[in-house]
């Protein structure tokens, strides 16, 4: 069986790529760096994945909040698998810092200011991921 | 220098106790079992722990998420490390259920309706922790 990413997902994101263990998601809002990894399982929680499964994707997300903070310039990352909308497991890995768009509010259901990314942008994003991280594009 | 929780996390919520790693609080507000987990570490970010102690952190999250699961009996479990407010890292393990007093929407920010757990109630709860968890009260 082909694994599939949410319809809701790929409605609200930008797909990007993929990591060993994560499908690579970067929300349209373009305020605030704000990428979602998609584990490829069928575990909807993130704590009931298996220990290997679950230190794999953590792994990852750590990564990526290296690339957030390190290549991006964002000072903090918040983190966390919610899924009370979109059951198929999901991990946030947000960039943040004071005075951002809705600081110090969490990014779900705070974020009112919109902007996209240009498509010089997401390529940027593409290119520097694949530069940091064992990141393949697509 | 001992380690010190944080003082609004103190005033938010019941000490429990102590897993290993991770002191382990409970959130004042009994309509939803939210549980707080506080790793005895000086690092902010949950995805900048260094591995040993990332992975730590998660399997005393994750068995904290069974408990909520199997002995509690929530069927969802919303996982994050956010800390724009309060900066010492803290871990939110919540349990979630279709219809609970906020669902779906994200527990932060939006936990309108409140309930005090009583004196037995929290008793109860440390007893059911020390069973089941590696979990020392105080």
């Amino acid at each position: 069986m082909a694994f599939e990413i949410h319809s809701q997902l790929l409605a609200d994101c930008h797909r990007l790529g993929k990591l060993p263990l994560c499908h690579v998601l970067l929300h349209k809002n373009g305020r605030i760096p704000w990428f979602i990894l998609v584990p490829q399982t069928d575990v909807t929680d993130l704590l009931d994945l298996p220990e290997a499964h679950r230190s794999a994707a953590m792994a990852e997300a750590a990564a990526v909040s290296e690339f957030v903070k390190k290549t991006l310039g964002w000072a903090k990352v918040n983190f966390a698998a919610i899924g009370n909308v979109v059951p198929q497991l999901h991990l946030h890995v947000v960039g943040r810092k004071p005075g951002d768009a809705c600081w110090p509010a969490p990014i779900w259901g705070n974020l009112n200011e919109t902007r996209e990314y240009s498509a010089a942008e997401l390529n940027n994003i593409i290119e520097l991921l694949a530069r940091d991280c064992d990141f393949q594009r697509g």
